[in-house]
């Protein structure tokens, strides 16, 4: 049974679960093969269609994001990746890269900053790559990439390089209409914006990703694209699935519906300008450069205050909030807001560091 | 809410899962970097290290079975792998170290038979291979490979071969002395004998399968032993896991220990044997070989039954009875007794069958 002591989440992922969804979670299982999970499959991906407003067929993979990360390049690089980082998750995307053996190269900005589609321009120019990989919502440093801008660049200049997209902390909570964006791969595990526990990766695939997919050998078995696309015309999946992640998901997609997704989006938008309202208001420094900030999560420089005492506190309130990720570990601190996540919630933890603050 | 019309399932996988561990499934979530989920993972690799009687490290990924069976390879075949096959799931595994453009061959004996381990000790007698890949329990004949015996030949004669064994369908049913028999590779979903929802992989690796793996490259990020051996130091997954079926799992192996390991193994040999010796009376053909029967399925030629109306009655009595599997599809059925199911509950099953046969 749930443990009396649940600490409420507002870490970037897992996030908060609705207690609806937690439900589903303990469906009795069915058969992966039978006609009862086909109509499930088809729900829930034709759900995830209307969220991306895509024509594309939406996939679902039992895993990790990180893994569908690794997959986009196994199917779309034939040549070399451009990877763009200003924080952990795109520096990981080059790493992963490498260890496939893949040829990539890196542009980073410092962490905080954004990359920009000049800088896009510039490298594509040389004529290297046939692929570039972006985080949209780069969760480590709280920044949101100029995607749509990137997309236009790639769109108009370099039609024959794919667009990848790890939108991991943002779909969900922010609009990314796939095909009128025009990108390739885009991706994202079920446990942040969507709300639901982890084991489940969404992602779609351009056409012109499924062409380059279909021409490269050697992507192996679990992460090969036309194996999930063949699967999904029967409406199964490659191998056994994580049936309960289905069944919550379908769930969340109902939530999000009902809330309609523009006040989904605005929601989190308002989440994010209430945290930074808050935080100007403290004398607290924001990390990410104010023009490029993602909407799902807040990050702030801890300046002189003591992070182990700021979360043993939060914990005694019965609130996990995010720490810093990586370089930025000892220096920051995130507000996660995202998901089923309401701004009366956020206020509520606000009003939480406020005591600390004051009380110090 | 769980549908009034749940249909127990006989199938191999999922299989019919406990209650308790059903509630487990919709706990809330913890951050899996922090110390609750730290203990949690430690408690569950400790358990199931007691499972194998291993001093190695078990392991557990977020994916499907058939993504570690890819992992295997990709972190232990250098030169060549040797498959054997003796149905769907060994033919697959050879198709899948394909798709990796690794080097594989593959040894098949007819479905229904058990590869031995004679002509393994004849392939291997080449010296091309460095791997050699086998199915515990085929799932898609109900044969159990004689894989202790092929252990001790390839440790006995050939030091720097790696054996592999998929023991889907076989860990958490029958005994599988991981450090006594020798094995390097060991891995299982735990939707079969653990009567888990899908999601998470069990596996672990042999320190000569870890030593492999370290000089190994382009393994991939997903899969690279390397990643997981050092996050389990820290008790931690290398990317976010399914820490639900966590959950559920550390309660499904508590049950397991609760009933008695030597007791579990003997329940699905009982299983085993009540189903064959109905059969055997009710003049029903074994697919299998009876020399090379796994415990936790009933593989039965259809002969003159047919499958369609049968397996429609069962579903009236409220019960899934497993399909034939790949090229068995149409002449065999499955009636799959592993996890929490017992010997009541498959006498239940072959009594509706009995009704089915005699209403005909």
């Amino acid at each position: 049974m749930p443990p009396a002591t649940h600490r409420r989440l507002f870490i970037p992922g897992p996030t908060e679960v609705d207690p609806g969804t937690l439900e589903q979670m303990a469906r009795p299982m069915i058969g992966h093969r039978g006609a009862e999970f086909t109509e499930l499959y088809r729900k829930v991906a034709a759900k995830l269609a209307r969220l991306l407003s895509t024509e594309r067929p939406v996939f679902l993979a039992t895993g990790s994001a990180t893994m569908v990360m690794e997959a986009a390049l196994a199917n779309c690089v034939e040549r070399r990746c451009l990877h763009l980082a200003c924080g952990a998750f795109g520096e990981r995307w080059h790493e992963i890269a490498l260890s496939r053996g893949l040829e990539a190269d890196i542009v980073s900005v410092d962490w905080g900053q954004a990359n920009d589609a000049g800088s896009v321009d510039r490298a594509l120019s040389t004529g290297r790559y046939d692929a570039v990989a972006v985080v949209y919502s780069e969760t480590s440093t709280g920044v949101l990439s100029p995607v749509p801008q990137i997309a236009r660049l790639v769109r108009e200049k370099y039609p024959d390089v794919l667009v990848l997209v790890d939108a991991v902390s943002a779909m969900g909570a922010i609009d990314i209409p796939l095909d009128a964006l025009g990108l390739d791969v885009v991706l994202a595990g079920i446990q942040k914006a969507f709300a639901c526990p982890p084991g489940l990766v969404v992602f779609a695939a351009s056409e012109r990703a499924m062409a380059r997919s279909r021409r490269l050998r050697n992507k192996g078995y679990y992460l090969d694209f036309v194996s999930y696309e063949k699967a999904h015309a029967e409406g199964q999946t490659i191998t056994t699935p994580a049936i309960s992640q289905f069944f919550a998901l379908d769930h969340s997609l109902d939530l999000l519906f009902a809330e309609g997704l523009p006040a989904v989006y605005d929601r989190h938008a308002r989440m994010s300008r209430l945290s930074r309202e808050w935080a100007a208001r403290r004398g607290l420094t924001l990390f990410p450069d104010p023009r490029h900030v993602t909407p799902t999560l807040t990050c702030l420089r801890s300046g002189a205050i003591d992070l182990d005492r700021l979360h043993a506190h939060m914990r005694s309130k019965g609130i996990v909030l995010g720490k810093g990720y990586g370089k930025a570990k000892s220096s920051t601190f995130r507000i996660a807001h995202m998901g089923r996540i309401q701004p009366a919630d956020v206020e509520e933890v606000l009003a939480y560091i406020d005591e600390y603050l004051e009380a110090r």
